[in-house]
């Protein structure tokens, strides 16, 4: 069974504090009549702090939709390799074990896209496969985690390595003030996570079953619009609605697996914000603290977009993880409006010898 | 088994022929240094026509990436439904029956992608997948196929269906001079293409064994330039000469499977340019013949990137297709450099009377 094991996760060293985000707004946007209810509700995201990769200074200019993409490239190459490193040691496997990489951002564009670039640098195998997600938004952390499953029940005894490097900082658009925008600057933050998803052995979520979903109509609630000063980011005010018609489909594929959404031991849900979480606790009819990491997240980290479900993930990891056995969903929302879910059991695996002695050598060479 | 059916492809109305592109090309860049050898190096392509999207008025002009990003919008959602349409039937699929929408393009930027749009306006079934690639430029035709394939074993009995939408005239970019954009300009065309992946039952290429592979240290080979304006292909040199390297990793394929890469049935290669193609059958020891559905493609459509090894494998397909039990080949190359591959043998389905029934209602459907 693939098994999807501890992400590593990584936030920037620049600091936004929530006080900072809230006069930011007041200073930038004084005086427009939309500004009291933006602040409001950034206020209420309880997004306490996020991590960026500039200077709070150099975020809030737009040089240029090519210089914005240059810092990508840049930052992304400085700060993707050792949590890839972390990942890996994570799941006891080295960069020569890894079959396929799925590389998921939406806030930066390269093609080719940065795999190649890993695969020259860190030594990957030149024969894994690349697979580059840059159109799933916040969705394509749990897109990834889904394809990497089949990727491994495709080719049993292989390994996948997930990317998720989100630095939404460089997306930020000084001169877009709607309230979608206004609120969408102080929620989200840079992030680059990584996990393995193992085909044979691991600790971690055995990955059981997966299923995707559409809700009908909801093409433009959350998009881009992309212009040569970039993408734009564009937030409904109905997307915070959306639960409600997507928790009926978590039950279902609860339901689909032979158990009950309301008696999943362990949940990994994607923290868009704090109504998503709050309203999909409600819908799912599961107390509030099941959502505990997703809630952590958010607080700590702001929307860390397609690394949220990785960094909940990795905090369940940290909190000694589930015992053998478990049951638990994890579930991305992204654009679409699209989500992607998948259940499993929480397994742990019991090396043999050669696996242990291998171990040991992974360790010493990483530390 | 996987199997590959027959693919639907369409070209835009407008036409350009060889003669145009050189009196444009020298209009445009009269007195250029570099000029006679880009005009000798387009004229080598053998590219006798491709069809655009526009009027070539029109997509000489360059209006902006929003609005070319628009034009690309608008032209997809036009363009792909009635490919899709054409390929379900040629599967004898609806869209009922499809499970994941592969769609591969890297000439536009949308998100949510052209997935989000296709399902709810073609009436796809919510749960369908979206894997949208955008990063893969022309290797994306066979990296779209590899992976339909693993969703295909990881979910038997599920079908998948595959895009291709590659608007390259939308990336044509009036200030960029070098040889490599002047030759670029030359050879690349427009296409839709689409083609569905049956996981059970299906005519066409059973899809048995698949690898990937990327050239040491060639990622600045084929790369896109991403600014204001959009996105800037960027060709270097050297790219031409990539066939010496590649052509062992396709006889190793090959000969992983037990086959001699002499001796195959049939072969779809993406046809680059006419040097890939000569180059490619000179290192695999082949008659420069078994590549004649991308040289047919080449000289019809240009260079139509990720849509190429679809309107090849429509070819062979037209062409009577190969007889049952038939070895053959796909690869497709593209930047990284990147190159992604399959192998399989050519099946003939003989439905049992359930589907034929099905076949019929399906065909006076669409008539």
């Amino acid at each position: 069974m693939p098994t999807l094991c501890k992400p590593a996760v990584s936030v920037p060293e620049y600091v936004v504090t929530m006080e900072e985000t809230l006069e930011f707004a007041e200073r930038v946007h004084s005086g427009k009549p939309q500004l009291p209810l933006a602040l409001r509700l950034i206020r209420n995201t309880g997004v306490r702090k996020r991590h960026i990769v500039q200077p709070i200074e150099e975020a809030l200019r737009h040089p240029g939709f090519e210089e914005r993409n240059r810092i990508y490239e840049l930052e992304s190459k400085k700060r993707c390799p050792e949590v890839i490193e972390q990942a890996l040691a994570n799941a006891a496997v080295t960069v020569r074990d890894i079959d396929a990489i799925i590389y998921v951002s939406c806030t930066g564009f390269l093609m080719p896209s940065l795999t190649a670039w890993l695969i020259n640098s860190m030594g990957f195998r030149y024969d894994t496969r690349q697979i580059p997600i840059a159109q799933l938004g916040c969705a394509a952390g749990g897109a990834a985690i889904n394809r990497a499953q089949e990727f491994c029940l495709a080719h049993p005894r292989s390994n996948v390595l997930i990317v998720s490097c989100e630095l939404c900082s460089l997306c930020y658009q000084p001169g877009d003030d709607t309230i979608g925008a206004l609120l969408s600057d102080g929620l989200f933050g840079d992030a680059v996570a990584a996990a393995v998803v193992r085909g044979t052995g691991g600790t971690g979520m055995a990955l059981e079953r997966n299923s995707s979903y559409l809700i009908p109509d909801t093409e433009e609630w959350i998009s881009y619009a992309v212009r040569g000063t970039g993408f734009h980011f564009q937030l409904d005010r109905r997307v915070p609605g959306t639960m409600e018609p997507l928790a009926p489909v978590l039950r279902e594929l609860a339901a689909n697996h032979g158990w009950d959404a309301r008696n999943l031991d362990f949940y990994i849900i994607h923290a868009g914000g704090p109504r998503i979480l709050d309203d999909l606790a409600k819908f799912l009819d599961v107390d509030r603290e099941m959502f505990r990491y997703s809630w952590a997240t958010l607080t700590e980290h702001g929307n860390i977009a397609s690394a949220v479900v990785l960094d909940a993930l990795r905090r369940l990891f940290e909190d000694d993880g589930p015992a053998p056995g478990a049951t638990g969903m994890i579930a991305g929302f992204g654009p679409g409006i699209t989500a992607e879910m998948a259940v499993g059991r929480w397994t742990v695996d019991t090396p043999g010898e050669a696996d242990r002695a291998r171990l040991d050598a992974l360790t010493s060479h990483v530390q």
